[in-house]
């Protein structure tokens, strides 16, 4: 460690062993306590507390009278000598708790306003005064934890990915407004007036040129930009680990992004078991209802739509005679004890996911069944019924009848609902890739096939004649990685054919001229001997905070931003002058 | 490492330990030469290059009869057995040059049109083309290194900070103009019509708030932003090092700074020895000319002006008489030799730096001494001048007359141009802090004070009442790191006073509403208990291109810009539709 002059130790560092030792430490005055004639104070740094103490009758009260003035929050500098906490009077919940430091001298680096909340970490304050004051805020020990944390971890997947022999490549921040995806945050040239450039929405045409370069192994933790309604938790500014790789297949860059992923988390103290499990697109869909599941707990999804095939419950019966419907249901234990009221309501949650309505059986504890469907079921429905779903005393068992994407998406969100309405304990983290995303979605509202990953994505290679006469069913060598029930990253092969992509954009409705000016340089570099090549990318933020178990991206960020995108303690963005803009020849509308 | 299932070996490692094994190896082809029936390609990947050989007797000719078919850059899988070279046909210039593999099969995985330039170091091509197509210009194995070397200083400049418990924080790219330092580049907001957002020129203000905020030792590789017209080799956007840290002196970030540099320029093979040698800001204008001095070389500058207080040449004693006014001189060895023509030219260069001419002496080989003033000189002058300046044949000594700075900025820019003309011999790296700049300069456009370094620098504290009265005469806790006659680095001591800070805003001419405006957020944080703080940031691209022995930081960033601000490559800036101009609520002047 490199020397320093204003302190000897950090506020967490002193026990025992150092007792008869003189420290000097810097931090702020966090509490303050006079008792029995003498002057605890709580010394916080990032590191820790430790507790120091000021006696008038020491040093000749010189420390003591300054004691007498500080107040909370001021930063002080102290010297003394490291003694035993008197008996009984140890705090075991501290690191530092079993010493003290009686004072001989102390000098107030600055003075502080009383804060307009306590420096605490479970204080009742507003997320605004927060964000207000993040300066504040920060110093609260769980937020410095989270940025300890995320600093700790970025620098593992860094060490890990070098140590691969991936070089870290930047690129730029001001690129070309490829309107395609999200909104692009848009940046004004001056030298050349009435032309703009684009904050980069992600570095995946950069990285694919990169590869077309020859890096082959290129990494880089970069900013991305969005200009999306920041509705839900998301930043206009976000940070994710780009990686991508050539001279591979699909297998070559999972296996490498599993063993930097595992490493990376060992080295916060998370493990993370390979090989990761691998579900497809559609068991991922079928299973648990959604693309990113979290399987630490079951509440599967079960099709029931064969057991109701000669049922007299038409809509379900009705279902199971027609061609691509089916009939789901998934079984909430627990939720079976419900009063019927409560019940009532999940439809109103399942219309949110899509469902028209919400059967439902609750099977109560006392033996009874309560729902308004059953008097429809035969017995030995019902007996089929119990013994898929493995019905006990307690469960409420829930359906949907829909198409297979619909029904999926119904039960999933209800799954995901009921979960946490019954407080279903998620204990530890759940990994796992979900792969074969299919290439292309139906895009109601354009109606047209839209990328299910993005336009670069590499079709399997022998359904490529499937590509216009029927597109959905073609896969794609997409790979996401969940994190507990977040897409925590994503990735695939990317097409490193000139003409497959332009036939891609094609059918993505673009024309050729509209493609040649937007992608007339990805699909000319690629021209000149694009080798196979494939990535993915990790969402540092969401990462960041399930490591840190928070429930916001917004407590892993030094500086983010409110849902209207502004930064409240400088208040950006600002209104600039006539002067500034005219330079870049704009005028407000 | 992890498995690769497309290849076993990189085109680089191949030694005599491999022959008899059978490999797999991906790259470019790069040189292809038939040859007694056989055909040899260098094949090229990032690590190296490696001869492969075809031959139409071996494994029924297949492999050669696609080899005859291959061009340059088609990428390429190759497997086969590594074997000897033949006598005499071993590369001791090539890594791999003992050995070759004689292919059994060849996948050809994309094919390539024939580049505009050859890929090779010594290329003949225009920046515009190389720029154009910079993903082949990467190929070349001279700019692949420059990338490298960049991730590999870079990786090791975070571990020496990381080992030393600085914590990275990302600060955010979206965030206040305040453009009272360079042009700041603006995002205009969607969401809050005539608003706009500034891409930092630093994060200093965010650093000094995460100061403020606790983190005590913070680093960041920060993408840096200024909208300033790119004469000289500027980049709208660059990357900075940036480090803080709180609870210190300025020699405690010295010694920390000191300390981490000397570790990751160790990691790249560069020695710097410790401590640096530190050189008052004064003492280096006074002796080079400059506060970036490159002190691989003498030509030190000589105060002369009390030699010549007699001197018939009223220009010089008349300087001597006159106070502040000063003859100052330095001797560019063996340009003596030059003859009068190319000296006479030299005015030019010296006008270029501020003179309204160039006195000079020639020594000339045979003795002889060539002047247009050194008839005015008496012999006691010369002999004077001939011990003071260390005269021998062939040395040309120049003078410029004028004020202490004007003269130190003349000869400062005739020692750089004389020893470039004369190829004077730079090896290795040169190292050394530059410290104690003044707080101000005399700024003579605005007829006021400017900040020397910015407005946050802690001045000398015993110095504070001469703030109002005589600002020039105030020293500052500040420090350059000087790097090959380069500044690749600078940083201060900062004022955490919000007084204070207000106070030498004023004297910068700023009304105090003004001043809220821009930076209340700033000194409102102070006041809640800011620490004594300070910092640095490093300028990676120039550190990058002198580590590299490159001429400019465009060799050391993947994608550069041209001056104009452009990039050839996707004709970023461009044009953006109205519609997207109307959602940010602009238009056009």
């Amino acid at each position: 460690m490199d020397s320093r002059t204003m302190h000897t130790h950090t506020c967490g560092e002193l026990r025992r062993a150092d007792i008869g030792q003189e420290v000097t430490l810097c931090g702020w005055v966090w509490h303050r306590r006079d008792h029995g004639g003498l002057i605890f104070v709580d010394l916080r740094d990032r590191a820790g507390v430790t507790q120091v103490s000021f006696d008038p009758e020491h040093s000749g009260g010189s420390a003591f009278h300054v004691a007498e003035t500080i107040r909370p929050e001021w930063p002080v500098r102290v010297r003394g000598v490291v003694r035993q906490r008197p008996e009984g009077m140890s705090n075991p919940k501290l690191a530092t708790g079993n010493i003290e430091v009686l004072v001989s001298q102390i000098d107030v680096l600055n003075t502080s306003r009383t804060p307009p909340f306590q420096i605490e970490d479970h204080v009742e304050t507003s997320e605004d005064v927060r964000l207000r004051y993040r300066y504040l805020d920060l110093r609260r020990p769980k937020m410095m934890a989270n940025l300890r944390l995320r600093s700790d971890f970025t620098f593992a997947i860094r060490e890990a990915l070098h140590g691969r022999e991936f070089m870290e490549v930047e690129t730029p921040a001001l690129f070309k407004s490829t309107p395609e995806g999200a909104r692009d945050f848009l940046v004004p040239s001056r030298t050349q007036p009435g032309h703009f450039y684009a904050l980069p929405q992600s570095p995946q045409l950069l990285k694919q040129l990169l590869m077309v370069g020859g890096v082959e192994r290129y990494y880089q933790v970069a900013k991305c930009f969005r200009d999306e309604d920041l509705r839900a938790d998301r930043q206009p500014e976000f940070t994710q680990v780009d990686v991508e790789m050539s001279f591979v297949d699909q297998d070559d860059v999972m296996g490498a992004l599993e063993d930097v992923l595992a490493d990376a988390f060992s080295r916060v103290g998370v493990t993370m078991a390979c090989p990761l499990r691998r579900i497809s697109y559609w068991d991922a869909m079928d299973t648990y209802g959604t693309d990113k599941p979290d399987t630490r707990y079951a509440m599967e999804l079960h099709d029931v739509t064969q057991l109701f095939s000669a049922s007299k419950f038409k809509l379900f019966s009705g279902a199971a005679a027609t061609k691509g419907q089916f009939v789901k249901a998934i079984n909430a234990k627990g939720a079976g004890t419900w009063p019927r009221a409560q019940i009532d309501k999940l439809a109103d949650v399942a219309a949110g996911f899509g469902a028209k309505g919400l059967a439902w059986i609750a099977f109560r504890e006392d033996g009874s069944i309560n729902s308004p469907i059953v008097k429809f079921f035969s017995d030995d429905e019902m007996c089929a019924l119990r013994a898929e779903m493995g019905v006990e005393h307690g469960d409420l068992v829930m359906f949907a009848v829909a198409d297979r994407l619909a029904a999926d998406q119904i039960l999933g969100g209800m799954r995901s609902h009921m979960a946490n309405a019954l407080g279903v304990e998620r204990a530890g983290h759940d990994f796992l890739w979900v792969v074969d995303f299919p290439l292309f979605h139906w895009d109601a509202d354009s109606k047209r096939c839209a990328s299910e990953h993005q336009p670069f994505t590499q079709p399997d290679e022998d359904q490529l004649d499937l590509l216009e006469s029927d597109p959905l069913a073609v896969g794609s060598h997409t790979y996401d990685f969940v994190m507990d029930g977040y897409e925590a990253g994503g990735g695939g092969m990317r097409i490193h054919d000139a003409k497959l992509q332009m036939r891609i954009l094609k059918l993505l409705g673009f024309t050729e001229k509209r493609a040649q000016e937007q992608f007339g340089f990805l699909m000319e570099a690629l021209g000149f001997g694009a080798p196979p090549m494939g990535g993915f990318a990790l969402g540092l933020d969401r990462v960041c905070m399930l490591l840190t178990g928070s429930d916001s991206i917004r407590e892993v960020m030094a500086f983010p931003k409110t849902s209207s995108g502004s930064d409240l303690m400088s208040d950006a963005p600002s209104e600039v002058s006539s002067a500034q803009l005219k330079e870049v020849s704009l005028r407000l509308l």
